[in-house]
């Protein structure tokens, strides 16, 4: 017996189970190699406590929706493995490979999880144990270290870009308008704020902040009231993780509301105090890694791949190593998979390049023709009586 | 010279440019009985201003692009007509009307729109003025009377439910969940929450709350608390109209913040101090009303087809009346066109019968079949480079 196992981990994206659905098309193919395809419940989670489940026992619908399900289907973990390696988790973790006939492992994820891959990787090393672990990289904030980008930012980045193209017709349909304060994920990077900056002309944010760049309260307030001035409204994007002294605010927070609020709310109400000037305030929240509406079909397809290219790596014996994306070309853009030891990828953090910026409330044509090939082509979902249909697997647990 | 003016007027929705689509592309088959087609800059604004633009001077991809772009096209307001005829703001229409030949004025809106219109229309008449005035429903909100349904109702009520499906895939993907309390518009009537039902059961919400039921904050939480200890998460949507008591929120009030919390934030933070419990809110805000991804095609078709027949009865010399939709058959859905009176139809609201609700938390299955014909059928956008093409006039003021 030869098994296969899968992890889903940390936050969802889109597109993670379409990398999900690319490893299992691919297994599938070898079953002079591989048994059980098995998911692991709760990620990591799943093969500390001995709950996985076959995936070959999932209705064939629900294994070909899965490349228009968000949400991590076989479930996800914020849990990390401790430094110790001698901790008694990582004894169940043994166990579990060994009662599972486990010998390959796929951890999908981002920075936390990576370094979760690597642990097991280690761990199986040390031991002598017959198991490959491959990284799959994922996560919408497009911070991971040694890859081109991150499978999952680009569906995002184009929720972000129609959206707040979208919402600026709306808001410039008035003669008094207000300020439009969209608010997206990423707290220690600005990935997705950024690409923003490729709304068309006739929507395009005004400003935009990033956690990159230091945050000066009195400069935003300034900054935001001339152009409100001058047109009538304004439509400013800010990442969630920027960071600023509240003043006030902070008060507020001594009431243990601070979590009430996140950084637009906190801006639109310090504008307000100072200026007189209203603000809407749209927090892009789960619809930006929930949200199979707007994917990019090249970021799908690419998800698919690099299931299907982990499951490979794994059969060709390489272990302790991550698929990450090249660009070999961009236009047109073509991509390369490649592998990258999970130790230098593994808690690393790729922030946006000085040269992505124009200046500090701008992106660089750099940064726009970086991410416009990523965010090309549609993707048309299945809906049942215009409701989309989406993945719901049985789960039933491997004895 | 027999010209017609198209006033937007109010909250946009996501179909509020299909019916100026519809009504261009019927007016330009009139050549005979209509010269011109302007539009009015910032609804009735325009028309007490003087401020038109010609429609047929715009792109013809321009005007394509109506159906699917959201936002008001022409630009809107919230302003309402003052009650007393006699005001100096009645002289400047007057003048208007006849400084630019107007014989059709067509009012797209929703309640205060329509009181709009009536005044427009008694004004002329009392007048005798050869001017016809017809009311075009609008609103996401479903709140007009007389009518089956208002036009961008169902699609901001397919967002809703597509959403809210999605969102639910990611919050029960956790071993230790969150509640999540999806918030969506709906001031005074609960229309677009109720929606929400529809999601299918794997990720149709646990409770949803509605302005048309009073809302009483303990059983609020204890119902939320019920669902979370068994599930692990809990789905909860509420229309921003509900009202409670906020207790000690009240105090943050008195600093202030009221605005930066909307009832979802509030209760949030209720439920955190009475129970421990965490929840994220998600407010879906303008992504209800400014959304072409999630487009019902009954909707969007019956948006055009409202605005040319709103060109029709004009021409037959209907004034004074509101298009509305009557439904003839449920299945398969076939609806109709048919004249209100606008006296009826203004400032009238409608509110959700007790028979599409089956208790306080949950809609009926006459609600669901109601709603289900209504979003059905997807409409498919152009894009360029994986951005959505949206409308964006010129708007060069006639003389």
């Amino acid at each position: 017996m030869k098994n296969m196992v899968y992890i889903q981990s940390g936050g969802p994206t889109s597109v993670i189970n379409s990398s999900l659905f690319g490893a299992y098309s691919e297994a599938i193919r070898h079953p002079e190699d591989i048994d059980h395809i098995y998911g692991s419940i709760n990620g990591i989670e799943g093969l500390i406590d001995g709950k996985l489940f076959d995936l070959r026992e999932e209705s064939g619908e629900d294994i070909e929706l899965l490349i228009q399900t968000p949400g991590a289907a076989l479930g996800t973990t914020r849990r990390k493995l401790p430094q110790d390696i001698n901790d008694p988790v990582y004894m169940d973790i043994v166990h579990n490979l060994q009662k599972f006939h486990i010998k390959y492992v796929l951890v999908n994820g981002g920075n936390d999880s990576m370094d979760t891959c690597n642990k097991i990787a280690i761990l199986c090393d040390e031991l002598n144990l017959d198991v490959r672990v491959i990284g799959v990289p994922k996560t919408i904030d497009n911070d991971l270290a040694s890859t081109d980008h991150t499978l999952g930012y680009a569906s995002a980045a184009k929720v972000v870009i129609n959206t707040v193209y979208s919402i600026a017709k709306d808001a410039a349909c008035y003669k008094k308008g207000k300020v439009h304060i969209v608010e997206t994920m990423g707290r220690n990077v600005g990935w997705l704020a950024a690409s923003a900056d490729l709304v068309p002309d006739d929507g395009r944010p005004d400003l935009i902040y990033l956690p990159e760049n230091k945050f000066v309260l009195d400069d935003f307030i300034k900054d935001v009231s001339e152009v409100f001035k001058k047109k009538g409204y304004a439509i400013v994007v800010i990442s969630e993780g920027i960071s600023f002294e509240r003043g006030e605010a902070a008060e507020v927070d001594s009431f243990g509301h601070a979590q009430l609020s996140g950084a637009g709310a906190a801006l639109a109400e310090a504008l307000r105090e100072k200026t007189g000037i209203t603000s809407r305030v749209v927090e892009l929240s789960l619809t930006q890694r929930a949200n199979p509406f707007l994917l990019s079909r090249n970021d799908r397809d690419e998800a698919i791949e690099v299931g299907k290219e982990a499951v490979i790596a794994a059969l060709h014996g390489e272990t302790g190593k991550m698929i990450v994306m090249k660009r070999v070309s961009n236009k047109p853009y073509i991509g390369r998979f490649e592998l990258a030891d999970l130790g230098e990828v593994a808690n690393a953090e790729r922030k946006i390049p000085a040269e992505f910026m124009q200046d500090k409330t701008r992106m660089s044509d750099k940064f726009r023709d970086y991410l416009r090939p990523l965010i090309e082509g549609n993707v048309h979902l299945k809906y049942r009586g215009g409701i989309v249909l989406l993945t719901n697997f049985k789960k039933k647990l491997v004895k």
